[in-house]
């Protein structure tokens, strides 16, 4: 078995669901002190973080990942326990066995393959591990991102080991995020009864054309490798329950997946501009998730892309989908921020799987990626 | 303590909450049988109904109640046990007070009079009660209605005895209800995550113009007396809770009151031809709860008209407003129908109450209605 098989294997049998740890930072701890890194646990709350780093100042190269997994579901809805990590056909199974067991593994093996030939490599290589990426995300790497920046730290690339690549490992790589905003919108009308509508005020009525302009907004066409902002509604509440009664308010959630034209105070004053053009009387609870980050063309941008396309064949896609990820507390350090990672087409379902063909490659892709920025043949 | 009272309390101490009669009809039974009336139970299921009738033939005149009340809710919110009568301040306070066991009691008393008074009177003299108008009104006067559909009894006029005054006994005549038509829509289309959207079809999007239209849209201009038909949603729901998730299906709930412009099967018509031009994917449900009825100028309304201007001292308000009552169940069967009772301003409360004046005047009320329909001077 192979070093990075064994080390994920060793991962996924730690049942690591957010925001317990399980052990897994113990272990990645250990193997990096024994390469020669200096480790600081950062524990926040019930959340564990590991910051190792090899050598010193600029640049400042970060492996950014998380060693927690989302809940695995009914044991009987999988076809071998989750927390017990199989091979079938070459595949192996087991919960964080994408998202992102594999990942980490590679960054351990990769670094440790990396400062054994490169002992006296340019500025500094990091791990930067946390418990809380699928949950709250308020005390994992946001809070560890406050932490430097007090203290001055300063990090120049990121490369987060998330699972990116569509169909074959390394059909693409990610250079940038949406921001996400989210928001709980009430609107307060009259409760009252419907044999009696003058005497009430129905909010679903009074929202009803405030919703329809909403959803049928075009904020932007998109911007280089982003798809255009978009907002979903994501729940909708009004009613007592009774078919008799006009509800005193309505309740409506949606999220905002924006572009790098907008950031969130000015998506905030737009709806409630809109809002305010419909006369509604509302409160609305905004919550910021994460502004957008882009990494655009650029040393770290271009290593990536050729390392890629040596190990797929191709060029990579260069995008900028799919949902949140830790990048978005890293980039405003000031970081370049990319992700790449095995295939995603299973995360957070059942039977999660990784090809141990794609696991076993993904070490060396980091190596020389890390190689390329750290110890470029020049410096070498 | 007056022989109206007496009965009214009696009712009041019988707690019936829907459907249980809790024995208010075997009381009224052995009175009128004792005054003469023919008796017949009608129990369907767990609701009983009251069928007693004097005298034959045409006119039929009903005297339309129900002994169920809605429930007290806590007793704490009661000044005094709700199913204890008690006069405070000339005041009668009691779970049924106005809505409408001092409808009954002076329907009893009122027949009772008349039937003494002219025992050879014209026509049918019928009192017809259930303990089933608070609840789903199955099995109550909508079946007796079948009953008689099929054994061919005809009636001519029918006097509602709920409780329709606004402020003072007899200032207001109801001759008609609106109808009433209620839908249950699903609006389908395809989960997915938020940060997905091409990848799911949200069901509160599509929704969301339909709905504004739908709201918008007036009916008709009322007719009559009636105001004008109204949609009311009660309830909308979409949604898991979650915020990153696009629903797959959004469910709205709306009612229709409706003038006699307007039949159900031409609302349900109008109704899916709009979601049709929004091309929505949907499933309609709907609730026929009553078509409208509307008694026009005639015998019926002018003896009221009268009767209740001498008693309030000017000409009742003649309306259409208010919830649906029993008479939406007797008007097809080709009868006149009008509703006339206390004021209706506690009804469902806590610490629901008639004044005590106006209960021992509305035997008297109804006593020279039934004489006008039944004895009028010429014929007596
Ligand atoms: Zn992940
Ligand atoms: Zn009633």
């Amino acid at each position: 078995m192979s070093d990075v098989l064994d080390l994920t294997c060793e991962l996924i049998s730690r049942p690591s669901v957010t925001p317990d740890d399980a052990g897994c930072q113990a272990l990645v701890a250990a193997r990096l002190a024994r390469a020669g890194f200096a480790i600081e646990s950062m524990r926040f709350g019930e959340v564990d973080n590991l910051w190792a780093t090899h050598g010193q100042g600029a640049p400042v190269l970060v492996l950014l990942g998380h060693t927690d997994v989302v809940p695995p579901g009914p044991r009987e809805a999988w076809t071998t326990d989750p927390f017990a990590p199989e091979i079938r056909d070459g595949v192996l199974y087991g919960r964080g066995a994408a998202d992102m067991k594999s990942g980490v593994a590679a960054f351990v093996v990769a670094a440790e393959r990396f400062v054994a030939a490169h002992p006296d490599h340019a500025g500094t290589l990091a791990l930067l591990l946390t418990s809380d990426e699928e949950g709250d995300a308020i005390d994992g790497v946001r809070r560890v991102a406050r932490t430097f920046e007090a203290r001055g730290t300063r990090i120049d690339w990121c490369i987060t080991g998330e699972p990116s690549s569509t169909r074959t490992l390394g059909d693409l790589l990610r250079v940038g995020r949406r921001g996400s905003l989210s928001a709980t919108l009430t609107v307060r009308g009259v409760q009252g009864h419907v044999a009696y509508p003058d005497q009430a005020r129905n909010p679903i009525h009074l929202a009803a054309p405030a919703l329809a302009e909403l959803v049928a907004r075009r904020w932007d066409e998109g911007f280089e490798s982003f798809p255009p902002t978009s907002l979903q509604v994501s729940n909708i509440a009004a009613g007592t329950g009774a078919g008799n009664v006009i509800p005193g308010t309505a309740t409506v959630q949606f999220n905002l997946r924006y572009t790098p034209h907008w950031d969130a105070p000015r998506l905030e004053a737009e709806v409630a501009a809109l809002l305010d053009r419909h006369a509604l009387d509302y409160a609305i609870a905004w919550h910021r998730s994460g502004e957008p980050f882009y990494t655009p063309e650029g040393p770290l941008r271009a290593a990536a892309r050729e390392v890629l396309a040596a190990f797929a064949g191709a060029p990579p896609e260069e995008s900028t989908g799919g949902g949140t990820s830790d990048a978005r507390f890293i980039a405003p350090l000031g970081a370049q921020c990319i992700e790449i990672g095995p295939v995603n087409a299973s995360i957070h379902q059942v039977d999660e799987h990784v090809r141990v063909e794609d696991l076993e490659a993904l070490p060396e892709l980091f190596l020389q990626l890390v190689e390329r920025l750290l110890a470029p043949p020049a410096a070498a």
